[in-house]
């Protein structure tokens, strides 16, 4: 099929049953290279609220050729979570995907398509999380699409940061995260990684955003992960597995803060206008 | 219920349907340490030869008070693999798993228990391997048991191994390895592991199992998993993640070879009388 920005936006949510586990808290926990025991062992065992961004996600939705995109041209280009209530260890979860904006950028640059995912608890109907994903499509501009224009990116303080965390990715972290079940073969296969214009598989960007949300955790809510409760950042730059991401971060008042993540081996900005939420 | 020998002789058998997935397979070749594609991509994917032992594995068995089992000081002494048909990397199976034999070796020592489990493809009813674990109970001798003795450990030959292979495991190797299925909390909870008397959690058993196993068909089967056929060893030595564990292998004549594992940092044995059959 073709690629029809139209067609995405008027379809009907992608419904997702979730049946979160233990084991998928702690395999989740893993691949993004958590290692202390409240998200690792089932004794006392807490999520990361980063787990928001695998919780009912339908799948690497746009290798299915009913989306007439170019799969090996995507990027992940922003991410932001919500988190309204503590996410669970263990339980039924569903979530509902759409498409609600998809802004053309024309021919020879691509489409941003703003996949919206909402997570509800079976057991009760409530929504606990949002997990928005904005996909830049490189390969799919120039066929019109939503009005207006995208929302601005989060502003960086100009001055040093508050806090800092340096947290390492392993060589090998792609392999575990996509076990979380985003398959893109991008994140582990040399000749799809190649093809895709990178000299080897990158990292997924929402495993340095699950890395990047430990350093948060750490730095401002002293490790008590329920406590954060929004993260939102842009992508600005592939990482590599095996490289070491250090996090600035700017408090803006009571609960809100701002930050950026560079790759120190090249020093290079790799999520920037970075904004959380926590209390 | 109190320790009975002839009552879990005579039990029926515990059986065990199991949804073999890409994602197990996969997290079970990452729990054993392998990285190369062929284990860990579902694109061309091979199952290790030792993911038997987890395949219809019952869980923790001996932590259910209705065995009467001092859990806590079981140890795992011995394991054997044999492999009839190839590992499938998906599919539905079965485990059926009886307790074949326990020796008495004394109030003072423990019960030794023979584990039998035998694996079937649920498609066509096939018997496609056997896992048999002997576990020492070590806090549950003296209450008698099977007639005869355990089979003879298999012989290492007095002379320079043919081939060796040596291979780390990582300091979090067990946390991983864990996610198959056994959750014995002496292998992640440091309370738990001082109460059996080690200075911090110990590997799996199995884990090292799976490790060496690894070793095997580097040396013996070229890379090809599905052409090793048999693997039993017994554990002589436990096995702290992080270290590093080299195999000497013995050619023993067509397709037949013996093999022995030693911690590198602690020139200690830690898998003895070690015997694999390969085609």
């Amino acid at each position: 099929m073709a690629f029809d920005p139209q067609k995405l936006l008027s379809a009907p949510p992608i419904v997702t049953r979730y049946t979160l586990t233990e084991n998928k808290a702690i395999l989740y926990a893993l691949g993004v290279g958590a290692r202390e025991l409240q998200f690792v062992y089932e004794d006392g065992l807490k999520a990361l609220p980063t787990m928001g961004v695998v919780i009912g996600y339908p799948g690497f939705i746009w290798r299915d050729p009913a989306y007439g995109v170019n799969w090996q041209k995507i990027l992940h280009a922003e991410q932001s979570t919500q988190i309204f209530r503590p996410l669970p260890v263990k339980g039924e979860l569903r979530g509902e995907t759409r498409f609600v904006a998809l802004y053309d950028k024309g021919a020879d640059k691509g489409t941003l398509c703003i996949v919206e995912r909402k997570i509800f608890d079976e057991a009760d109907g409530a929504l606990i999380a949002t997990a928005n994903q904005t996909t830049f499509l490189r390969g799919d501009g120039g066929h019109g699409g939503s009005e207006g224009s995208p929302p601005a990116p989060h502003a960086i303080p100009d001055r040093p940061a508050d806090k800092s965390v340096t947290l390492e990715s392993s060589w090998d972290q792609a392999i575990l995260y996509r076990l979380s079940g985003d398959l893109n073969p991008l994140h582990i296969d040399p000749a799809v990684a190649k093809a895709a214009g990178f000299e080897k598989p990158i990292l997924h960007g929402l495993c340095s955003y699950g890395i990047v949300g430990r350093a948060l955790v750490q730095a401002l809510v002293d490790n008590n992960p329920e406590r954060l409760t929004r993260m939102d950042c842009r992508f600005s730059s592939p990482v590599y597995p095996g490289e070491t991401l250090a996090t600035e971060i700017w408090i803006e008042g009571e609960g809100k803060a701002a930050f950026r993540t560079k790759v120190v081996e090249r020093d290079l900005v790799v999520l920037n206008n970075g904004y959380a939420e926590f209390i």
